[in-house]
């Protein structure tokens, strides 16, 4: 029984009258809904926050399409809006039929899962509500690689990549960490993604950006690197508070109850890296560069969050502006090195953000955690020894091999059987009009379109 | 008694303590706060899950005022917000003030309500929290037309438009479906507003589009088509994602309660059929068109939730990607009809997005519809005979002929008492300056005025 | 004993099996979590509420940013975004560390609080989220300021005041207000801010405008306004949707609990005053200018939204009408007396936005409160005689004097330590480049960069 059938049936104008009646007869809704008891509404509770936060991960798409767009050039962002707009589109229908089965399915020796494929057996609306909030954090881990190889990527060939990612190599890692996996029974910890989510899409994006080569002009013949600048800062800041506020649901909503009330300190932590990270870069960058880059600290409140991401929930709010503030500096001198020393050209820093900063997040909670929190763990600094940093270390490993190898063999099907990138005239021109049809800025006078 | 006292005093800091004492004496917030049962606490997780639902509701005006400016021209941008600005400011004061009684207000015969205006005898809370949560869905019915009107439409004309339909046109159909009025008696289902919302929006748009006629240039004098650029296809992105994230509410939403635990299908099917309407609209126009069109996707997105809508409640995941994979085919097509065979300019989609899809998923209840989920309906494909379909299809013609009507009769008086269309010098010009004395993009070099 | 272990255990996918164990052995999670009893499970609808209108008024930064973005010239938009994102990130920890324990710690005769420095004796869960929300609503008056100082503020001397408001001046009024302090006591109502936020923000704004004088070519020699247009006015119009979004979570979050069904009338009169400000600025600018002014219109919004802040949780539905209208054309007037007879220049209005709304809204309640609600306080016109508005004025003028104070001598400071405003060249140029060595859209033609 609806333990508030009177009101139910008053406000239910989805329903006829007539259907209503025939469901009250034959009870069909009653398994569906809370029962008149507690568990059953702090389980409509805990539902409730979960898909909340599955919404605000899904805004996120948002947020990747805007930073992404804002920071290459007008001629391309067509073009990256539709990666962003399809790797969400494909990717999900994946994740469902295949990619949801291999994470969180029956496991294979600790290795992958192998039931609920198209969410076969899956008829409990809690479990549904769980596919929901997870089919948006795998399309997460998707979308990060669209920056780095923005501006001159084939997008039939990044299309083909966004299908692998989705029902595959993000899965497998899911389910090690996640799903009960190997590395979940070695007691790896990451609350909500620094490894599972943005070090995988940062490996990809590292490796994709890599495979790629640089966009035509980022290099002079003597081998320096050339900047070039975004044409939206406003889009791209936009896109950076959008996956601000998202994150409040992707690290909050992995509690996935709000019974759970470390949500609290969930959200502190997260918000405090996130400032930490942005005071980090913007006052590093001046220091570096001597003046204070608004580029640099919209990629360090990316750092601070990615940094949070694994911690949030085992360390104290001190700790969180120190593991944020680490990671603004750290993003800083990421995108230099990326760009300066290894000469991979990742437009927007997606690596230096997702990868950098997603391991050095695993690694802050080995470091900084503290066992009144959430998981009742001891980091190196807070008297666990070394212990749980090590077990950190080898996920870190784990995840780098599996992702370097087989994001690698993805790349490379894709180039022989594709082609991995646009023709140079193309590139020249911006993909927009050669590969859609359309400008993003029909109207506008753009004159650097080189 | 508000059964969490002892925190609630601590924390009333929006309470002087002088007012506090006052009030617990009283007793008066006892009436409107939770008391200390199981009904009252499931209360509360309803109010606040419809709420949040009304919150995304609102959030898409946001979604549709960036849509329409960024599939428009430059100079109409600022018409175009003003016009999204201005459908909610007035029509919202007008649903409470009169449409909310007719939608559900005491049934006269089951065509419309006859009490409730001015929230007169609304004194509970949780219809208070309803009026809210349905205020916004008369927004999203009136703003639809914006879009389809745009470009060329007197300012004064649209507001007037915009009282009938809040105050009038909607409401009666709303009734009718929602409010316990006869397509409800008869079993007509549709649980989001397919037809309620979209379609009377879309109707009126195509409506609206006729009346008004082609924009200048946009055919050729021996008939062809023209396409008209939109000047911003990032912003117009920004839009359809604000969409989809509001639309979680929309959909989930309607529920109007977090303890029936069918939100989880309900986001599962919403979210799977936008991602398969991308699918479908970016595919069948790279076949059709040759390249992968940019603007046909974010309009397949739109056209996979608009056709989910009223069956998101009632199918399976796998039926939903179906039904939002043809939904997104055929709005690739509908824009195509309508624009080449019908000659009306919709400038930015709106009545194939929300007319064409809104008609298809509300039959797609009829076919697609399982017993196990929310309404306990069989349709077609699921053994349930045709008996649902028909009635989907008569409530379907049945809110047709009622809004051709009534809004033919809205813009008909709109064109004689105020004239409907700009001048053809004001709109060569662009709408903004002449018309609001301001440029959407000052300083900018902006050479395609045309 | 967490209530719902069953579930709890299976989808504890963020822990480790292994940590899992530990921890169940321990109890360490079980202080954290809701026990089996109805007052815990409350304290979760009501926590989860609470974070959610902190994840909203978050979302408030972005909007803030896009329309003094939009409202400003392109030269000046990456300071614009520099100046809202730092404002967050440098105040935060600040507010973190000092503003929470002087606005929430004991409290010293009513003036200030003492304790809870680095939130250090707040463990418990719910404090900590109560801070989380706190703290957005400091980042929200530290922001406001940003405006107003637009396009001449050495980047610096911002940097410096937003240590002092977040930390120090708003935290003291807080205190007074929301922390149980003198104004507090004697019955002074402010229910989401009208005053604590938005004044203090609003006074420290003029104060800022006035110190720095107006922008260069903003009056004519003999003391005529000139208007600055604004280069992006989409841009503007989606941050005022993003605060109304947000404004739902600062009002609705107010009551930091959502068994208080109060929620349901702050969100109608929340949204209606919000329309009906609309409604005013554009109607009366209409008639004033002999156009309807857009921008009159989005600040309108806003002005609607400051308006009901305060009376939100005390007035019916017709009177949030009364007060947003009036709030909208209160605006309108002002903006024009700031500007034209004060010669303060304000560039995007937001001292008539947030300081003359804010006061106008503070005095409504004592206007237009209704003993059956919230508070169950009675204003003047329903028979509560003039005690409550005087109340209200005392309130108003006190955080007058102590904010102009205090924000005059931090201004001074900053004039004398850093320098408040830049040289001449780099104002002419913009101060993207020059500051930040950036240009906010790079590649775009844009003539007009005086």
């Amino acid at each position: 029984m609806r333990i508030w059938q009177g009101i139910f049936k008053k406000r239910s104008r989805r329903l006829g009258w007539l259907a209503l009646a025939v469901l009250s007869a034959s009870g069909l809704a009653d398994p569906v809904s809370a029962g008149e008891n507690l568990v059953d509404i702090a389980k409509s509770i805990d539902l409730l926050w979960m898909l909340l936060g599955g919404f605000l991960v899904f805004w996120m798409q948002a947020g990747f399409a805007m930073v992404e767009a804002g920071f290459t050039r007008a001629k391309n962002a067509v073009n990256i809006i539709a990666k962003n707009l399809m790797d969400f589109s494909v990717g999900c229908p994946f994740y469902f039929a295949i990619g949801y089965g291999i994470m969180f399915g029956a496991s294979k020796a600790g290795l992958f899962g192998g039931s609920h494929f198209l969410l076969s057996g899956v008829t409990d609306m809690w479990d549904l509500g769980f596919f929901f909030f997870q089919a948006m954090f795998a399309a997460t881990a998707a979308t990060i690689v669209s920056g780095a190889m923005a501006e001159r990527t084939n997008f039939k060939a990044y299309l083909f990549y966004t299908v692998f990612i989705s029902a595959l190599i993000y899965p497998v890692v899911g389910h090690w960490i996640w799903g009960g996996g190997w590395l979940a029974e070695k007691g790896f910890l990451d609350f909500a993604g620094s490894t599972v989510v943005h070090s995988v899409g940062g490996w990809a994006a590292l490796v994709g950006a890599a495979f790629l080569g640089p966009r035509l002009g980022k290099y002079t013949p003597d081998g320096r690197s050339k900047a070039i600048p975004g044409h939206n800062i406003p889009l791209a800041a936009l896109g950076v508070f959008i996956l601000w506020f998202g994150w409040f649901g992707f690290n909050g909503g992995s509690t996935v109850a709000a019974t759970n009330w470390n949500i609290s300190i969930v959200l502190v932590t997260t918000t405090l890296a996130a400032a930490a990270g942005t005071c980090g870069a913007l006052f590093f960058s001046w220091v570096r560069f001597g003046k204070p880059d608004v580029s640099m600290a919209l990629n360090g409140s990316l750092a601070g969050l990615v940094s949070i991401t694994a911690p949030c929930y085992d360390v104290s709010a001190v700790s969180s502006l120190i593991i944020g503030l680490l990671g603004g500096i750290l993003v800083v001198a990421a995108v230099e090195f990326i760009d300066k020393v290894l000469h991979i050209d990742d437009p927007v820093g997606a690596s230096s953000v997702h990868l950098v900063c997603g391991i050095w997040g695993t690694l802050a909670l080995g470091l900084f955690a503290e066992p009144q929190y959430g998981n009742g763990v001891a980091g190196l600094l807070f008297g666990g020894g070394l212990s749980q940093l090590l077990v950190q270390l080898e996920g870190i490993i784990a995840v780098a091999v599996w992702t370097i190898i087989t994001s690698s063999l993805v790349f490379l099907a894709a180039k022989y059987l594709i082609g991995l990138r646009v023709s140079r005239e193309v590139e020249l021109k911006g993909l927009d009009v050669p590969e859609h049809g359309q400008e993003a800025y029909a109207g506008f006078e753009i004159f650097s379109n080189e």
